[in-house]
């Protein structure tokens, strides 16, 4: 739940859900000061009538506030990619055993080199071209594709094609992309060629939800690795390959747990 | 406060908080599953009277809850040292500056090197030669002193000489040490020297809590910076010299400002 | 090449390449204080005769080099798991798109249930049970499969069975194991429920060469994160997976590149 | 040394110290590929008259090559400093227990507040006002007092003015500063309070030469360290702090050891 803070808001949760007897497993509080937003997260046990409970904590809390009560189901999520299969190749693995607290119901992909892969895994791969198509054309074909999965989540795992705002208005903080550098440094295009030009010592990765500002998202998770002078920009994208597929699994591993508030142009996160 | 864990206990504190018309800054808790415990730690601003608030909480909670309410003054403690400068002086400067939530009342040392660098500071230096004593008569005169100052905290900023189960007894969660390897790695005397021969690619430091067996004490806080095999065991020193006082620094600010709780030999840090 | 260290050896080795029109294009040394043992290792390009360069090195040099030639072809290697994917996948995703600088020839396991994943990369999966055999019939049987691939490099990966030093003998500084730990901390079984009884920090991943005692054989790489309270071993294990397979492949990246010298219980790697 | 790149270049270099019966400790040669750039670092020890090896160095040499022999004295520096007290901290303990491989010869600053800890560590302190004054009037009377000591390099410990081209110019390659961001993110002013608006999830800090455009210069060194959406812009800079210090420290100590070489707007760095 979230709601504008105000005195008195753990009392109320934690009376309604004492009162139905239920187990608190855990509990995260945050208070954003800035804006004086308050934050919480319950993870809980017992039997209960979802719409009984639902109504309960409304009456006990401020009209503002916004609750939600969710299990642990895996998510449905859809893919998009394009040419790169280390990101792809990571959350097929974790798909495949069961690790990624989702199902990928598919891939789609304005290449076709990542079709085997995909359907070796079993997963659906839709192959739709950009070649001689209107960037508004070819992104309508991949969003009736994609909306025909009815996705709870659109991951971009290394999809090198930017989206219109209204694709992203449509998945609004349901749309997750790993962005290949320490963000915000090199925004944009090429950003080992870009940390190349500049000599930095230590390279990065950024999951970010998508909105609908190029890699102005609000950050989810980061990693970095050193670098040094004798990385060409060829090797510190291969080293850099490795952080991007960790974080993008991490980033999504705390999504699809529910863990992650987005709250303006930032993400609190219960981990 | 912490206690064996039961339904309510958020509860029944935001009760008696909210009826007292305080007003909760951050709350955070925790259940450590295998011995079914929970902790709970409140930051709270308002008007109260401590005693009134304490009979109230205790009366609310189980009989077995161990409660405390504390406000954030800083702590007096006295350090510990022998013949290293990084984390004494890394010390004093922060207590110069007022960084440590803490005031520094004394350094006592087995050795008259560090004396200038404390006086200069302004902090009372004891040096306490161990030549020509017995064990328990350096001890005693050590502690002697210790106790003159009736410290809240002793911190070991690299003592090089193993405390009595005694002095250890009577400074119980109160003294910290900081070990300069990455335990249980290289457990005991010439951490990295051992970490040398075994060609280790990382090495570390860890703050810990002392207790009556050497090296064994609840973990605070571990750091670690790579290597590699043109560092000799002088420069894994040198190097890990930057990594034990930070890593020193970073645990005393969460010991003063009562994040910490030791369970069994474990902590339990809010941070 | 490597020998005991005397005055000229870089001199007799870049007059020999010079004097060839040999173009070098990277050359790292470095001497071993302890031991009085120079290693160095030149990547050149140009035309030559093998048999005569070596000869020409051989005679510039002390009788006690030790010189090998080497192209950068892939090397052949076996892999031996047990029941855990996450480092078999790492390689065999890597192995599919030629990330590996090796060709995966097979893997054997003493569990079916790797099985499909193998060989829907379409690599040989050899499934040799350990049940109602000794632990040398299982590993003659394991052997004579291995041998029959005649691997360069035998990488453990996840492979939970002790090996006799025979085995070890027989592909010594060939052979690779990750152990889940940040050695020589928890060595033996179970190293992430050590780490959870031991309240760490940071938890690791080692990857060596598997030498005749347990875990104690020269480390090639090692990486760490961090954990806290809230972590279960089970929770310890699924974060150090991340790090274990990222672990293994650098490692094995840095091996099959021959950047690696195995000297005593060490290794000196040119990265 | 450094040159355009060209076969032979390692062998002349070895020839000449062997022919001189020098004994050579450790070197470090990288090729440059994009401009085709070679550079060198000997370390050697043995008897040599400097002009003479010079001589016949620079004739093995082609005629472009830039040859310096150096020997490992500590270097003399300046510091700058504005009003935060942990690098100055920092550089003063470390140049107090003779382990900066420099000596400090006086610090100064454009506020008072640092001049009693500066004063206390028997380093002469200038306080230089830039009340009232231009910045070019105050820079010349900064300049005047810094060039009085003729330091070999002048360190930014914090000190935050921007410096004209022309101061710039005179300490060319010699002039290090440490920028509180992991540049080339949060270029400017108040990066703490930009990567706060930002949220992101890692801040760190960048020990850089300088150069005419403000946080361009050549990267030495960077470091970061995790941040979450608990921490405040203050909470953050306080956490900044110590990646700053010690990332300054680092980057001095491979700059006061003649291991950095610039070339065009990089650092090369045999560490």
């Amino acid at each position: 739940m979230r709601c504008p803070d105000e005195p008195g808001l753990i009392y109320h949760i934690s009376r309604v859900l004492y009162g139905h007897g239920l187990n608190i497993l855990r509990n995260d509080e945050f208070v954003e000061r800035t804006t004086s937003f308050f934050f919480m997260r319950t993870e809980f046990t017992g039997t209960f009538e979802a719409h009984a409970l639902l109504q309960e904590l409304r009456e006990a809390l401020p009209s503002a506030a916004d609750i939600r009560l969710s299990d642990n189901r895996p998510k449905n999520i859809v893919l998009l990619a394009t040419k790169e299969h280390h990101c792809l190749s990571e959350l097929l693995v974790r798909n495949a055993f069961q690790e990624l607290n989702a199902r990928i119901l598919a891939v789609v992909s304005n290449h076709e080199v990542l079709g085997n892969l995909t359907r070796q895994f079993g997963v659906p791969f839709h192959y739709i071209s950009h070649d001689d198509k209107s960037r508004e054309a070819h992104e309508a074909e991949v969003r009736q594709v994609l909306d025909g999965y009815a996705p709870e989540f659109v991951v971009l795992a290394k999809y090198m094609r930017i989206l219109s705002p209204e694709f992203v208005e449509a998945y609004a903080n349901r749309l997750i992309n790993i962005h290949h550098s320490f963000l915000p440094a090199f925004v944009g295009a090429s950003p080992y060629a870009q940390a190349y030009e500049r000599g930095v010592k230590i390279i990065g990765a950024t999951a970010h939800f998508v909105n609908e500002q190029l890699d102005q998202g609000p950050i989810i998770a980061q990693s970095v690795i050193p670098v040094d002078h004798t990385h060409s920009a060829a090797e510190m994208a291969q080293a850099g390959r490795d952080v991007e597929k960790i974080v993008l699994a991490r980033s999504l591993r705390l999504v699809f747990a529910e863990r992650v508030f987005v709250h303006q142009n930032k993400t609190i996160i219960f981990d």
